[in-house]
């Protein structure tokens, strides 16, 4: 048995073996080495300097190195001699064209050194202004700009940022030196201190910078340039980049580049300036020019909101000609970029220059607005418009707001933002006391439920609360996922809050709020506002999002079905255009408050008799749900699954009976209630399951209580007979659970065809029909071959699919993800966006092997992804026939599904039927 | 969309299309249509004829039914047109062949009919003798014999037989007849009863009849042949042979053929006779003939023990030219089959008939003495040999048995045989009672350790435990798993027995057994059995044994190593040939009384300064147990798992502890117990899982605590250098559990370098290893290619695979498993053999990818399923190149996988290494 240790550490692995690169581009005098497509080497910033060079656009020459050096520096903590020759060299050149030396002579060249990854990361990286600048430079530059005051600002400036950014010391530690000084001298404003004020703060930053690095503040232009490069580097792995990315789904293996630019200087007095704009406002979409400045202040001013800056109107007052070449500047470039720009210029001393443009970020509703104003102006195709909004976006349009423009906002705590849109409510603790509280009718009063987490028991509660506040649980927790289904507002997993149900009380530090107590939360955000804000409404009618949909819809080639247990739920799929249900779960109406008795009874029946007898008062509510249902999906599919959950989860818990059992016995030990408990537990306890999740639930309850399906099955068939004959169109489809093996699709396949022939015989009637089931379990996609030879439709359930392909609990994932995605070990919650590599996989087998087994078996999905953009583009590329997501989610899907289709057609790809 | 109803019934689909089938094969007459290759289509015994028939053999003339008219029997309910006229054919044949007419005419012919399925199921089937007979055959019976006591107890018992068989009336009712009569003529012996008796039990028989079956005993002859053969089709479903068929793995699908055949008579006087027997001593194999008969009798007397019978040899006295004929035929028997033969015969009027021949049942004992006194006899050879003996047999030569042999018996109740063996002892219901109950040393005493089922918290108590007893959870519960492993008694299970905890007793219907009352378990047989009976030793170094597997071993390719956590295992299974440890679970050293608190103090740490404190603790214990395994495996390789369950089983149970508390919130709420409990429980609450098989465990615990990894590595490594400087050979390999993407593996493996290289550097000294990974979850399979490249070896955790798969609970699967077996949905529990067609799939794919990933990637299998002889056959199809199991299977999983090895050279295939 030969036995070999492994030799190669692990980097070397991921290692490409490149030569002769490029890695640096130069841009100034006109034209540029790089040009605007190449984001992924030089960032969007690069690429747009590049790009804006090119186009004869006022921009301060540079160089980027791009994105390939910060990798080889992640992977080996050092540059390379290549990297750092070919950027001397580019320096070299910046100094020709500039007829400056880098931080010498009397007309130094100063530098900003900034990052700049593929994807904005606005806000996240560090940016370094005024490199060159050392104690005899600064002398030089006060010379030449006649402005001592200016050149000693620059200076400190330059420590500040260089300590903080470089050198890894606390911002604080400068402030504090700062406001000393001006403290000392008594003034209020920045700009009140004296340029020897300055130097004497620039004397203690010093200080600082030993103290606290252990070194000096370098003096060499280019070690300052060195470290400031490999800084911007390291700041690729900061936690708030780190956080931006996991949020926002960005590979953490990009890495970002680095801009060196020529210094310009917008506080070189009254006529210099800085400011930042977009062509259109990127709140609402309106076509309208929008921005701020500053006059006499760098960008970072602007930035840190340290003053407070002017709209971009007042400078068309104070510099009308730099104000017109600016918009004559950005409209060129909008239409360019044939998109929105996000810029950024500086004017000095009277002359316009431009830092950055990039498309805008917008919200959802601008971002309708705009494509539709563009398609308009002929500025773009409607074919490309469809894809200027994220899919996610679009929830946007759908819910409410807080409306903070009142009143104090005090941010009590942050959650996860589990559903979005906003609630305003007074707070109870439980789900009884949230149907008491809120009552109904005239006097109904707006609740917010607030639970550790929540279960199927608490669904009355829920169903009533304006919103869901939890202190457990994640993204796709029970809570985040029914609130999520109902279109209402949810914030999940509010660590710090501490919820005490006996109390009915919730304590956040120091501050505790007690039931009725007002609370506001923000399901968009996560945050938990205390007190009472207002909101504002929904638009769900938006003409712009109709006629955005009306120009998707033609390259749409997935279904989009809604996920729906409910006649209401259901009307509110159909207004989004949902064309069927792809889950109607028939165990929420169980919990129903009328039901749960029958339901118990059910579970708790010693014979098949006293369970048919339990079944047979259920049967009428059932039937006169599914008649409900398929009243409000007249001409459309409504798939309906048998019972899934286990028996347990509608009896009480087994551990609150033990601790109520065991309280009786030392206080009452003759009670009744201890008897029936006792009893009860017995039950309880012998349906308990160590993991429920893969116990007796889904088809192996109806095979082993088959009275069960069949009741239900006859609730179906009595309903789609009885409501066919009043005219509507019934298309019921019936979904076989849990399904891994062929024999259990055909035991509960052929009590579907059995009652449903009883049912037809008794009404002397019939209705067309399917039987399926949902494929959620690794063993039925090895084996879909012969599944499908029994099951006319797959419907993939991608939820439990993950997690029986990971081993991951959705209940219990909370537990390691944070740590699994900091770690980098996953890119996003398996449970939002489909994995493709491994779940994805077995969905293709399940594909491939169902259309083996049955040419024509019908394809979609029901699991929570269905609603996910990233999601429904992979069900459209595997060749599914329809996707189906909660009621609010179906715009999102269909958007994300005629993007798939756009892109195939770009591709010049085949279609499929729905 | 188009909707189309199923049409078909679900039947059709498992109906083939056939035409022109002999269903009915005739023998008799020196020449048989069959051949005893033909067990498929007739059966055991009707192959087993045939092939007497044409060996010239004295067998009474006959036909066979062949199965497939079984399988349309259960398939449509009823006998088509073609099977009955092909029967009535052949018995028009028979009749000529015999020159009488079927309880016709003055010699009326009688027959017998039979089941006899493809694979013997001894006292599973029913049979029906002397039919034929009738009000009027009866007569001429008694005027052919000359005897009519003799006809009338024929008539009699064929009414009894086909009341009770084919019109399912219970025995009970004709026992009460028939024993009415003998009290009313005040005798004992049925022989007492004169025909005139005998005549009043047959009217009384008939009366039994019509009143139960509602009709009168059919005296048409072949009416009752038809009923007859009907109902030997319906009881292949009765319920013995369904539990016959799933204990023995026999497929439901197979069906029973029917054999019609002249009656020959036992009973007509005193020399007439009939009998049993083997050629060898089916018990321990000795060459000897062995049998027992009966004079005057027919064989269901010697069947249902109505009669004492006597040993075969008394015939060598009583009819020493009948005896030797026998010898004869039955020697020639054993030569044609080249195997012991289980006979029956019966004698006629001093004639013999042969009615039954096939290969005979053994134990364990036996197969291995016959095999090998076969070979020596040159009746086969070595290689055939070793076919001869079903490896799981060979568990019985190595745990000891009851011995039955003195004193009463009295089951209590039956469970699972979990574990087999044998156990003895006084009962207690603790584990920590029965480490007190055991005592130590000379005074130690044997205790049985009765618990509604176990948990790792019991492991202690189970250790000193002679046997244990549960009365939940399956044949792979947590109890039955550790058992087998420990080599150790244990019924599972035994659903009947009420296990009170709290009192210290155990109740089975109305007994009660308290604390320190004896017991006796039989884990072969899962009988539980009251009171003190012996135990029969094993014999571990049996010679037979040793030879049998030296003929085995060259076969062989795959390697078998054992799954082993401590020096103690690790020892035994090295004494069965294990080549080194597959499995060592590091979280079982933890569970000692010595290591659980500082285990507890790890998981409540605060910080990761605590954690690593308490860590600190743990890492020489570790080290000491590595230390020992790794010297007890000398020149082997040892596959250490790093800790794998989740931390939460290593604290007290959630639910006792809410418990504890509101009892102390009631009687004592100053306790400081109370405060200690309520913090106790808030950390259990954080670390509570819904689903922990899917929850924070394997790899996941050491990506999110990488200290508890680091601890781990390091005792591994420290160990190996110590050890190695022995001059023992250590060959580690280091195995992340629960791996289901590249990354996890990644991280864990470069924990292991790193800290490999620490150790090294610190005690100067290296030590070759490997580090690998558990494939268990389907995601790991779908992505072993990208796995492998960081893993060094792979070894398939099947039991969690197939939880995942299936989307089973091994701990919760007891609740619809027994149902799925009973509906046929399962054919096996797949915790006890491998499901190929799923899990097996991906398995296979698992191991394609890994060796695309890393061509010389290792394979192996350390789930139970490892000394499963089938599930060993099918990893050495897929290509592994090892399996491992427990120490007590190592015997077992070597001669499967040297079955396996002969048969691909039997086929002609290659080999692979080990």
């Amino acid at each position: 048995m030969s036995v070999t240790p492994l030799s190669k550490p692990e980097t070397e692995i991921l290692t490409p073996k490149k030569r002769g690169i490029q890695y640096v581009f130069f841009f100034g005098g006109g034209k540029a080495e790089g040009n605007g497509k190449m984001k992924d080497e030089l960032g969007g910033k690069g690429a747009g300097l590049a790009e804006m060079t090119n186009a004869g656009l006022p921009v301060p020459p540079g160089f980027t190195i791009q994105t390939e050096a910060c990798r080889e520096y992640m992977r080996t903590s050092g540059v390379s001699e290549e990297i750092h020759s070919q950027m001397l060299a580019a320096l070299e050149h910046l100094e020709k064209l500039q007829g400056q030396k880098l931080g010498k002579g009397e007309n130094p060249l100063l530098v900003s050194v900034r990052s700049g990854a593929k994807f904005s990361m606005p806000g996240m990286m560090d940016t370094i202004l005024n490199l060159g600048l050392n104690d005899e430079s600064v002398k030089s530059l006060a010379r030449k700009s006649s402005n001592e005051r200016f050149a000693y600002d620059s200076y400190r400036r330059l420590i500040q940022m260089f300590g903080n950014v470089v050198l890894d010391i606390s911002k604080h530690e400068f402030d504090e030196v700062f406001d000393g000084q001006k403290k000392k001298r008594g003034v209020k404003l920045d700009t009140e201190l004296t340029a020897e004020d300055l130097q004497e703060i620039i004397a203690q930053y010093k200080q600082v910078v030993r103290k606290h690095a252990g070194r000096d503040f370098p003096q060499v232009p280019i070690e300052q340039l060195a470290m400031a490069r490999d800084a911007v580097f390291r700041s690729w792995n900061n936690d708030r980049a780190k956080v931006y990315r996991r949020i926002n789904n960005i590979s953490d293996d990009l890495g970002t580049a680095v801009n060196v630019q020529a210094m310009v200087f917008g506080n070189m007095g009254e006529t210099s300036g800085t400011g930042v704009g977009f062509t259109r406002n990127p709140a609402n979409g309106a076509k309208e020019f929008y921005g701020e400045f500053l006059m006499n202040a760098q960008g970072e001013d602007v930035v840190a909101g340290i003053r407070t800056p002017v709209p971009i109107n007042e400078l068309q007052k104070q510099m009308p000609q730099v104000y017109d070449q600016l918009r004559e500047i950005t409209s060129r470039l909008e239409k360019h970029y044939r998109d929105v720009q996000d810029f950024e210029f500086t004017i000095q001393d009277g002359k316009l220059y431009m830092l950055q443009t990039r498309n805008g970020k917008r919200t959802g509703r601008a971002a309708v607005r705009i494509a539709i104003d563009m398609v308009n102006e002929r500025l773009i195709k409607p074919e490309e418009a469809i894809f200027r909004v994220d899919p996610n976006q679009i929830y946007d349009l759908l819910v409410p707001k807080l409306d903070e423009s009142k009143g104090n906002v005090e941010v009590l705590a942050r959650g996860l933002p589990a559903s979005p849109g906003a609630a305003v409510g007074q707070i109870v603790f439980t789900a009884n006391d949230a149907v008491a509280f809120a009552g109904t009718g005239a006097s109904k009063k707006p609740v917010i439920l607030v639970r550790g987490e929540t279960t199927p028991e608490d669904i009355h509660g829920m169903e009533v609360a304006a919103g869901i506040l939890t202190s457990r649980g994640g993204m796709t927790s029970h809570a985040a996922v029914v609130t999520r289904g109902m279109g209402k507002c949810c914030v999940a997993g509010a660590g710090d809050v501490e919820v005490d149900e006996k109390k009915k009380e919730m304590r956040v530090g120091a501050v505790t709020l007690k039931e009725g107590d007002w609370l506001s939360l923000d399901g968009t955000t996560g945050r938990v506002i205390k007190g009472r804000l207002g909101t504002v409404p929904a638009s769900p009618d938006d003409p712009d999002l109709k006629t955005l949909m009306g120009w998707s819809e033609p390259f749409r080639k997935l279904g989009v079905r809604a996920n729906a247990d409910i006649p209401r739920d259901a009307i509110q799929a159909r207004a989004f255009g949902a064309e069927g249900i792809g889950l109607c779960r028939t165990e929420h109406m169980f919990f129903a408050e009328d039901r749960i008795p029958h339901m118990q009874a059910m579970i708790l029946a010693r014979t098949v008799e006293e369970r048919k007898a339990a079944l047979d008062k259920l049967l009428p509510m059932q039937r006169a749900d599914f008649e409900g249902v398929f009243r409000a999906m007249d001409g459309f599919p409504v798939t309906i699954r048998l019972l899934d959950p286990p028996l347990h989860e509608f009896l009480p818990r087994r551990e609150e009976l033990m601790v109520d059992i065991a309280k009786l016995e030392i206080q009452d030990s003759n009670s009744p209630k201890l008897k029936k408990n006792r009893e009860l537990l017995r039950r309880v306890e012998e349906l308990h399951e160590i993991n429920p999740m893969l116990g007796h639930r889904g088809c192996r309850l109806g095979i082993t209580y088959p009275e069960i399906s069949e009741m239900q099955v006859r609730a179906i068939f009595e309903a789609a007979v009885n409501v066919s004959k009043e005219g509507v169109k019934v298309i019921p489809e019936i979904m076989i659970p849990l399904v891994s093996m062929f024999k259990e699709m055909a035991n509960q396949g052929s009590i579907v065809r059995r009652v449903a022939a009883q049912v037809f015989k008794e009404k002397d009637a019939t209705v067309a029909y399917l039987t399926g089931t949902m494929i959620e379990l690794p063993r039925a996609c090895t084996v879909a071959d012969e599944i499908a030879t029994e099951a006319e439709f797959f419907s993939f359930g991608t939820n439990d699919l993950t997690q029986t392909t990971y081993g991951f609990s959705r209940d219990d994932i909370g537990k390691f993800l944070p740590s699994y995605i900091e770690r980098g070990i996953l890119k996003h919650d398996p449970f939002a966006t489909i994995d493709t590599e491994g779940v994805g996989q077995l969905m293709k087998m399940a594909v491939e092997k169902g259309r083996k087994g049955r040419s024509n078996v019908k394809l979609g999905i029901c699991g929570e992804h269905g609603g996910d953009p990233a999601s429904v583009e992979f069900c459209h590329q595997i060749g599914l026939n329809y996707v189906s997501c909660s009621p609010f989610r179906v715009l999102t899907a269909r958007l994300a599904a005629a993007q798939a289709g756009a892109s195939d057609q770009l591709k010049g790809e085949g279609g499929r039927t729905k």
